[in-house]
């Protein structure tokens, strides 16, 4: 039986060298082709010495391929990702083109009108702890962000058990490789090294999906805000999410708490790539690999909840969600190509 | 003129290594005697070779001197400082031991009955922004944690203005150092690089502090939820806190961003050490400095406060506001030996 | 066909764990026990959060197993093995009891009497580059450390082709895992972040393994010096050594590197786990996997040979090579289980 | 009596803003004026934050000044610091446009022909420790190499001494902040955080500077192997110094170490910036200040020299040494305006 042919468009990115990385292990699909824009004409190998010899030639130009994952930055993604849709070709877009519902919200977060509005409803959302039975028939999948794959797995139990006031405090901390491989004074090793920031107080463009997704989930006009934070670390996104317990909702004292944790074991309990912890996670028990690590409790003197997640930015934040909804799109086990353990330490 | 002559307890931590290293620059006093405990009987330099020559030996016991700064830990710090109190002398405490006014406070989080209530009272909170007045005659200065120095200089123009409901979260991203010279596997360098996590969720010790403190500058019952992490660098901390703007305070829109800025540039016009910045500041740009950098902003979407705030949690964070009282408190010009620029990048 | 059994003595350390990391991956083995000292009686995942549930709990003495790997310190490992290799298990020892031929180097170097120097012959020196048919048959591998495995195979080539005089430098930057997971102050992170040194200046315990295996390799009387640094990241060791070329074994020019070049390239021309670089490694392209990048130059101005080396420390520099001579062992392909790419970035 | 007015030119580099931040403490001179190329017209504050009110913009032109540091690249430096020269100035440059004594080395090193080959012998080396009495009455003085002033003070004492034959390896480790202020993919944060790699292997441009250095203290047709790696840090050189010791020149054995380290203390007996240290030193040791520690020790087993020295590359790599030759140049005292001790840890 012959393998399914998958292609990455813009593989010289770090989601894209990461899917590269990844899928050179998944022992069902192929990849068959990249392509870059620069870098066009060079061995996969020569610009990432860390990739053994996969035979593969950086193209300008897609070859032929089952499936498609879209590495190109926002508003370029629509433009390669639309004509392979129309073609008939399967596709997880990266990028955020295709990851909000309304339309409008595109001119106002990320300053272009929306090439196909018509496609946004047939997108799914690829976060497969809310979506699984949609995207194994999906066409179009978008990839959610880094940010709101940790903000939404974070209260995902919480906000669909209405045990919370959908007034909610977002603080993300991220590492470096998160802003991606193009240069900037931001991401330069002197002035982000020793030194923590935060940015996009302003709003961040991420914001709308994570109040897309909570409200699917049954949060009432939630009100939202969203910081995110640049530390000297390459991999990892640690979020910690803060929102008003409803009263009434759970016990008090320690029996309250069991009761937040046991609602979050129920919740993930069949997910294979989110853990609920015993205690706070780390980042770096993710790193390299696919799993989210949740953990709710309860600030007693307040009567807030607080949530911890943490992801490896570059895999359950782009790469390796990306491989997850292709395993489910192609009807193989979700799991695929995604067992390996994190890297520690 | 003979200088002022001042000694340190427990010089090898390092917050007691800090304040040599600045009191070895300070015009106005001799660093005279400094203790400490497996290392005494070295000479400073042995133990610490970035010191130049002191000609300084580490002592079992302090020599004499008119003030005296005890960087021991807590509950060990009360009985060292007690009888110095009593003999007369000047003493700046780093520790937690004089921080809080209700001695019920010290069982509850510190688990110890304080030794010596009586001097709660008499003590002065060291934070010149809030109690300079009263520093200037103080016998015995708490110095502040690091936590809640940035915490308290980035909420006390709002609380005392009274444009914030007292639904306080404060998030609190610190370098390792502030974990101590003492070893542990939380601090271990493979355990700690690559990797960030929250900690103390149950309630950190520097919560009654900054409860404490907002109180006194007018906040109701302040609910404050205090979560801080450990990110990958060695100095430095950036709190983030988010409160709700109470309506009608400010104008809305920019407006309000304005009048926001201009009451916190009112609030710390005055301030050597404080600067309302005009865009999201770093830690990096008071990297072994005394500055304390405050941004504050509105998220115009939520109708919240979000404050940054950034300092070196060793030097305004510890030794150099330690210095810093002890100016006032020998009537020496507040910022003298505390000139140095951040060291960038 | 039930798999083999293997277990890991002392799974606690960061060998030990990167061992269970990687065999909880393998294909062909089961890891059916693993012990350690103070964590006995706890479960695994509840030491090290990063491994999936394997369903083990760290015992205090091992169980039924047909091979075992010590990852024991140096001394108390060769009392572990001894019994093993007497009860006709098979063993691969980390530690570096095993490793040196002449006994008398172990109270030199290692300050004790071997305890069974018959066993130093039996033992197979675990570098299947240099090994590979010995260790086919071994039933005890010394698995080489981590220094000596980026030092010989950078300079192996050159040795064995005779076209350097003995006079050898060795200057290796090592990350701080290789250290270990005990603590020390110099490896308290705010001690060594932002910091380089180097160490062990009178002779470190890893050049006779050096010596030893250049010999073997045709160096006559080598002199050798080799000075390991510490160097602020997790993982990784990149060996720079240095030998005059001897005069006509190599023409001048850039046809003398095309010849080292070639030299090098057959040398390791079916090596699994060796790539002769185009240009200057990165430890980064090694990280999290089992290859040993090298890159042989010629400095043209002075005549001497310049190899770079790069591993990852935790890997080829322990667990993966301990695999990797465990497949030998047990003779099953080389690469099973070690596959997977460096993590990048 | 008016404080002589300096300025720099080129100040948004990482030499100039660090002369622009060691400056501000001078107390004998003023900054009076700054250049910079694509900042011009901004306040220096806006652009690095760290530095506080200096009043100072940057301009496109340089203001009336007595004495200028050129902090420009090499090749352009010269062509601002020739009219300077002409024109009667006091300039310390600190590129290498006026390092180098024979001026066939610029284009064979650098690629351009020098411009003013004449100014080359009126030039003086700025290595206070070599070239101290020539300093005092220069008008030209080309601030050494960051590598160079490293690698020349560990071996300027055994060059002297004739105790080596010059067959030297110069292996240096440096941080990231010696690669610029410019974007690039080296110095790329996820690039080069937890990595090490060598660079320049053909030949790095500052070698015929040490070359030249070493000759002049005695060293005949020294045969120099330099090679520099990046390590991940943002502050640092710590360079590995190999040479062979001549026979007879010390005494064997512990005898040889006290006499070699006497020769090193006598050398560098009054040098306020360089100490020997008695145990291998870290560059933390140097953080931020003009300091060069300096270990030579003896390789026993195979009677080579090894000297470690450590300096901040941007202190006394850069813009402290360039202060320490304005301070000459000008009839201060030497360390003026250098005291500041290293931030540690």
């Amino acid at each position: 039986m012959s393998r399914t042919r998958v292609g990455i468009i813009n593989v010289t990115g770090y989601a894209g060298v990461e899917l590269a990385r990844l899928l050179h292990q998944h022992p069902e699909v192929e990849l068959a082709s990249v392509t870059g824009r620069s870098a066009a004409g060079q061995e996969l190998m020569q610009v990432f010495p860390h990739l053994s010899n996969l035979g593969l030639t950086i193209e300008a130009k897609l070859g032929k391929v089952d499936l498609v994952f879209s590495a190109m930055p926002h508003k370029d993604s629509a433009q390669e990702v639309i004509p392979l849709v129309e073609a008939g070709l399967k596709v997880v877009d990266i990028s955020a083109d295709f990851r909000l519902k309304d339309a409008e919200e595109y001119p106002r977060w990320y300053g272009f009108a929306h090439p196909a509005p018509q496609l946004l409803s047939q997108a799914v959302y690829g976060l497969p702890e809310l979506h699984r039975a949609q995207l194994a028939s999906a066409q179009l999948v978008a990839n959610p962000g880094c940010y709101p794959t940790g903000a939404i797995l974070a209260l995902a139990p919480a906000v669909k058990a209405a045990i919370i006031a959908p007034e909610i405090i977002v603080d993300s901390k991220s590492g470096v490789s998160g802003a991606g491989r193009s240069l900037s004074l931001q991401t330069h090793f002197s002035e982000v090294n020793e030194d923590v920031s935060a940015y996009a107080l302003g709003g961040h463009r991420h914001l709308p999906e994570i109040a897309q997704e909570l409200k699917l989930l049954g949060a009432k006009s939630p009100s939202i805000t969203f910081v995110p934070h640049l530390i000297p670390m390459t991999r990892g996104i640690l979020t910690t999410a803060y929102a008003p317990l409803l009263p009434g909702k759970l016990a008090s004292g320690k029996k309250g708490e069991e009761e937040l944790r046991q609602l979050y074991l129920d919740f993930y309990q069949d997910e294979p790539f989110v853990r609920v912890t015993e205690a706070p996670p780390h980042t770096k028990h993710t790193w390299g690999n696919n799993m989210c690590l949740v953990y709710p409790t309860i600030d007693q003197r307040t009567e807030r909840l607080v949530v911890i997640s943490c992801i490896d930015n570059l895999v359950k934040g782009a790469a390796g969600q990306a491989i997850q909804n292709m395993n489910l799109m192609l009807g193989l086990a979700e799991t695929t190509g995604l067992e390996t353990l994190a890297v520690y330490p």
